[in-house]
């Protein structure tokens, strides 16, 4: 069921010297140079380099490979040994209490830096955690959370340092990004004179990322889903949290839930 | 930094007996009762009753967030005896090798089941592992993950027993989950004469679970990025996965990238 496979041969096949990887157009999260591997953090440098042979290429993508799969065989039997039930209880069914909507910032793994286990948190990840009304994506999330699996709380966890935030203060053209990104551009727009007046750069950057993450929780208040919920069970609570990498610490932005709903329904009252 | 606050007393205020729990329109993952408690899986019936005083559930409200931010002093303590520059590393920047792109359900931790850790995989969790092509959302992360991050390996993961192709493979209105949920609809109407010859129902739900993470990886391979990076890198290659939540184990779906690349591409070559 689980058996490694080779990396295909069509793909071995094809592997040929390239030319040296394309600059980035933006540096997503920083410019520091990636400090020596520990068995804690994964290389920043990862193994690749233009000048690596193609033979070498293909054993690293397969080891690459591998690696997860070992890994995955290790903690499923790790699970049985702690929990013979394990599996048994785990294919049962879920019934969450958390919905998280974060970063898919690969150093914001938020079953790890909460401690919750399979079947306690319903996921959503995406770029800087937003949650735009038009998007169908994250909108069925947040419906099938609530109106299904009744979730308690629903979390929008943002982090200092995001490149999404970055970029979306950059004078630049991303492409494709560019309207995910704008999003976070009228958050700005919304705190345009509290964020003019901090003039250190790195600062104002994680104050946007609280601010968009207050706007983001402002987004899941305005649906129809959370107001009826709320308004016939006293659940879900919404709440907004920053992740400092600097220490692995969550701060509480202390959102007041019912406080913020009463503002938000002047407008966009959809319990009638 | 991260100080747990109380529930806000605005919330308490408003805290007052509660009529029954709606009853879901569809059971999302089993109708099978909830197994007792262990200290491995939470509960399925989690902590809430129409029953329960409204005290009481104020008291697991503020339970359920004290939880995680103990949780989480627990985890960066932890990080930092086991290795004191692990925060120091963490905040310098993230190079993950890895693209997830997995469902939302709670019973599906990626890292945890892949044993990645901090700054090793960039994640995209949805309902169902959907790569829709006018999806902003997904179509970012996409984006991003091959022109700005560089990943190896893009990995599809579904999962047995998905509750959202099971709500795909019923007769029912789910309201704004319809539209996403028919990209699942599309994929059984692609493999119509294959499903159709499968009598058990059960069995019917899980290749459709499989023969989805395939189409995604379709999706994946027909955008420009993944062409063009790989014309030119030989990298990223896509990976189609299925979790099997009975036994904890990934099975691979030996999707030959190179092959369904070369069919794509007689109709949506990108790389001219």
């Amino acid at each position: 069921m689980c058996k490694p496979r080779l990396i295909p041969s069509s793909v071995l096949r094809h592997i040929k010297p390239r030319p040296a990887a394309p600059s980035p157009r933006f540096t997503p999260l920083s410019t520091t140079p990636a400090p020596a591997s520990t068995t804690q953090i994964r290389p920043l440098a990862s193994w690749w380099s233009s000048k690596m042979p193609p033979s070498d290429v293909a054993k690293h993508l397969q080891a690459d490979h591998d690696h997860i799969f070992e890994n995955n065989r290790k903690w499923a039997a790790e699970q049985k040994v702690k929990n013979p039930a394990f599996f048994d209880k785990l294919s049962s069914g879920q019934e969450p209490d958390y919905l998280w909507i974060g970063c898919s910032d690969s150093r914001v793994p938020a079953e790890q830096i909460t401690g919750l286990g399979p079947g306690e948190c319903f996921i959503h990840r995406n770029i800087a955690n937003m949650v735009p009304n038009t998007d169908l994506n994250v909108m069925s999330v947040v419906n099938y959370a609530v109106n299904h699996l009744h979730v308690k709380h629903i979390i929008v966890c943002g982090h200092y340092g995001c490149g999404g935030v970055k970029a979306a203060l950059t004078p630049q053209d991303l492409g494709i990004l560019n309207p995910w990104l704008r999003n976070i551009r009228d958050v700005y727009r919304l705190y345009e004179t509290e964020l003019d007046a901090i003039e250190d750069a790195e600062k104002r950057c994680d104050r946007v990322v609280e601010l968009n993450v207050h706007e983001q929780c402002r987004n899941i208040i305005k649906t129809a889903a959370v107001q009826q919920s709320y308004a016939q069970n006293q659940y879900p609570i919404v709440h907004g949290w920053v992740f400092d990498m600097k220490d692995g610490l969550l701060k509480d932005l202390n959102i007041d839930f019912v406080k913020v709903l009463g503002q938000i329904q002047k407008i966009y009252n959809l319990t009638g």
